[in-house]
């Protein structure tokens, strides 16, 4: 069986590795593009054409589901239109498949519901990269032996937050196992402010910005004697794309709402 | 109840280290030590005294079981003892803690045949510390999803080995998942020999030796576009101590033969 | 006074990067392009035309040294046209600025007795990243004073040849100020060829391909109880632009051939 | 010519490894200990003795110079005496030699017009590592191409100040190069107070603090898709000593004051 995958965010730059990532996949293909522009008109390539090449634009789910009938919708848009997105694929009966770290606890318990009545299984993942995901899993992992952790992301000088999302995620995923502690000299000085990073619960966060970087995250776990470090470099978004891909294989045999790559990762 | 336990190697300096650490858990305590001299004297810190103050000092397995009745023998002697006291312990009913890694297959085998019969649960681990434990653990769950793998492995400059144990061990858990193929471009051209570092199965290790340097492995997993890489820095001997006690504590209870550290860590 | 730059290569992806450096710096503009094809007609961006519009293109550098007077020429093509490019832009009175580590002993000597004779300064390099020649000078700077030294080298698993020619480089800076010695302990045992690297004087060099990785290096510098590490990560092709734009403003007051950006940089 | 040292601090754990290190060269001898108590007494090895064997003890300077002439004092002492035992080292004839870093200006200034006066030169020095040095020089060199900068300095929890001595001493060298200049995007935000660590004129410092941990800092300078990376690990205190002979024997013919291995490393 080919897994029938529509696309929102199509003509973006994730959209379009991602066209070139499923049909590379031996059992998926692109049927259609939603879109709030071009309607009727193709996506070939990186040109929108008005011949019957390509792959078709619907500005409607309804209709797109209606005429194409895909199994999975891949959303990569901006999160603005994700979560009536979300909703609307899962009445239609299409498995959504997002990548976004921006959806509310309200709007994520509302997507469980549905998901819970409809039995429509979905997959929303704040981060597609298989090895981040798994860097977050092992530090979690680690923590429960090794409790004394810092983390050390490292992005370019264009990121206009600090800390990332994913040290954020990852501290999260930490506390759920770490008893809160002080670390470091009970009586520290801290003789310049901010030296000693960001506190989650006694863990320490340090946010790098550098032009030249790209996207970088490290997490150190002290103990007696000994340090373990786990790294993961993004170096471009061809590292979203198996992550994607498994995502899409996935949740066409779910029922239930996975929330995190880390949930189909052992 | 507090576990009893009795020392071969109490003098050096692995067995020095490990009594201070058994002292210090709230729930073990060293009872004995099995020597092959100093019969009936006793350990008092750094010193050897004829007093009575300090640990007593046994010659004998035999003897010191009949005396002190000790449940758990940890054994940081040098390998040449090993085998003979482990056997004898189990016979003894005391269950074997030890951290080597120089026992043959027969041996091994003849030992897990003894723990059978006897139900006398056992461990022997050839790295005692978490850290590096991990480490191995974590590499060989991540080569299933990133499967190109190449391993720096960095020693001081004494060493004489290349590469080490435990970049060995490493490339062995990872096989285990990882099926064979060969990295890097089918036809690359290595102009210098040797600079593609050691082939096992494809995946490569590299050895460092310089002055200054203690014991450090990284494993470096490649996939599109990103980097994993899973780092231990081993500073001194107390890193392995936790692993030590967690495995005296863990063996009492065990009618079975542990082998490595990465069993009872999950 | 504005510095006028003809590129050789200016359609690929370097010279493309390098046009639009140059036209951001203050003091320099792009006023030719060297071609083998498209004579007469013009480059705009990434199109060509035959409109008026954006740089001429000539394919003979003698009418394109007539017409438009160029201070430099920037040859940011495939090393087989460098030499006589070179040559021929030193006679007309252009000073070349190449980016090339394909010239041969002899070739280098045939422009050195050239711009010796005509006075006409040019610049060689090898490595136009200032981050990399940075490294490699601090490596040889160091290796007076810590001369243990390895050197790991790390590239996707697209590159061909191993080690890479920086790592080459790098030896050969190290070894011109360091005593060739035996590295390691004295009774080393490599049990898995290739191991321990390949040897240059003692040195050792490790390459690593992976795919994810772009082109990374570090040189580690051992002493007594201390490691010294000098990393570069090169993450996209813009490194080579600040030393570009360096070597174009340097070479217009030369009058001596200048191999290497090491050379300007203090 | 050998060279006569005498010691303050000789009985401490610095102080034990530099009379070794100090007998082990060629042409330096240890002749004498200046302590505040055991007068009369002897050091031998690690053991006071009343016998004549080993380096004899003087809790006066000037007798101490009045008996063995020393060439040098060796101060490895705490910071407390050290002014006054430079100051009365100079007058007596004898080039100081000192590690540390809590001099304040005032006393700089008054040994510095001592040293002028007397012409007896005089080394001090807030760190002997020469691995550290060549960091702090080549991360200064690097600054004038790469000026965005971050230093990560990281040590065992037990530290009681942030960020460490050399952080800071590394960013002071930094600054007398680097234009003052903000960093990062202009309208960054933190989320996590401290994420972004402690500011020196635009550069950042964060200061990591784990169990396990030794003595490690790295600065890394971004620059147009590109990153230059300098790190330095202290393992032991073994580090020293190259510096502290090399301070030894270039001290006896200097005039002048000498703040900083650096002066003397090129």
């Amino acid at each position: 069986m080919t897994i029938k995958v529509a696309i929102a965010g199509a003509r973006g730059r994730m959209g379009t590795t991602a066209r070139k990532a499923i049909e590379e996949a031996m059992d998926a293909e692109v049927v259609a593009a939603l879109d709030y522009k071009h309607k009727g008109k193709f996506i070939n390539g990186s040109l929108i054409t008005n011949g019957q090449e390509g792959i078709p634009i619907y500005t409607s789910l309804a209709e797109l589901a209606n005429e194409v009938k895909p199994d999975v919708l891949l959303d990569v848009t901006d999160p603005d239109a994700v979560f009536s997105n979300v909703k609307e694929a899962i009445k239609l009966g299409i498995h959504p498949v997002v990548g976004t770290s921006g959806l509310t606890e309200e709007e994520l318990h509302a997507i469980s519901e549905l998901v819970e009545e409809t039995g429509m299984g979905a997959i929303i993942a704040p981060n597609f990269s298989i090895g981040a995901v798994l860097m977050m899993k092992f530090a979690a992992q680690a923590a429960r032996y090794l409790g004394d952790i810092e983390i050390i992301e490292m992005h370019h000088d264009r990121k206009l937050d600090a800390p990332s999302g994913t040290a954020v995620k990852t501290a999260n995923m930490i506390k759920s196992v770490r008893p809160a502690h002080i670390q470091g000299h009970p009586e520290e000085q801290e003789h310049l402010t901010g030296a000693r990073g960001g506190d989650v619960e006694g863990m320490k966060i340090h946010s790098v910005r550098l032009p030249g970087l790209l996207a970088h995250q490290q997490v150190l776990l002290g103990g007696e004697g000994e340090l373990l470090t786990i790294r993961h470099d993004s170096f471009d978004r061809n590292s979203f794309m198996p992550g994607i891909i498994m995502a899409i294989r996935h949740v066409v045999g779910r029922s239930d709402l996975i929330y995190g790559l880390e949930e189909i990762i052992d």
